[in-house]
């Protein structure tokens, strides 16, 4: 991800991608961290007999990236003051997650950004995302 | 935690608060979970030189407490649709960080709840926070 000055940086223009590609050892790394364990996590067979399919990724893991970005964008995750995601889509082992990004407004140092994710087939996963960055 | 069963809990009433103790091995489970190593997280030296005092925990570590406890309320983590918090104030190892949460408004099957978490000092660490809960 290329590096930006929010302060120079246009209103209304994308922000540099952020895509990572999300592995079943993530995930059930992201479970160990959380202690999350529910089985539509990291039992397939499990999450096929509910209906899912196949196991998901923790929405959290995916606003993780999310965040990760934002944070990346700020230049630290101190600046980070507000994250707010909705959850639109499951994210599956070996999907790769793109975070989009675009300044909405500017008030001084506060600079509210939107947020969404999508992966690649063109699933929006996060939608209607706001985060609040403090320089 | 009580369960609750959202569709018989009376709006405005606080739900059951979730405590957990954050903790140094768990700061570290989540930099690995998520691959953010921001030596303020991991390194008390650098995190004092940079005025921190200590390392701090991970924001979205609180906010996946957060988000643990919403899931918890709902029944399932597939029935929280939307998140948001503020980050208010830091927390750090040994903190008991406790999250609160109140029915704010109903509408059919969705449930909007409010949602906030302090420490046991009472600082306020998340504030503003807006979980939709669809069942």
């Amino acid at each position: 991800m290329a590096t930006v000055d929010l302060k120079q940086w246009p209103v209304g223009q994308d922000l540099p991608p952020l895509s990572k590609v999300v592995t079943r050892v993530q995930i059930a790394r992201y479970a160990g961290a959380s202690g999350d364990f529910n089985p539509i996590h990291v039992d397939d067979e499990f999450a096929r007999m509910v209906g899912l399919g196949g196991v998901i990724a923790h929405g959290l893991l995916t606003m993780g990236i999310a965040s990760q970005a934002v944070s990346e964008w700020a230049g630290s995750p101190l600046a980070v003051k507000k994250l707010k995601v909705r959850f639109s889509g499951m994210v599956r082992p070996g999907d790769t997650v793109t975070i989009h990004g675009r300044i909405n407004s500017t008030n001084g140092n506060e600079f509210t950004l939107d947020v969404w994710a999508d992966t690649q087939t063109g699933e929006q996963v996060l939608t209607k995302g706001v985060a609040i960055v403090v320089l």
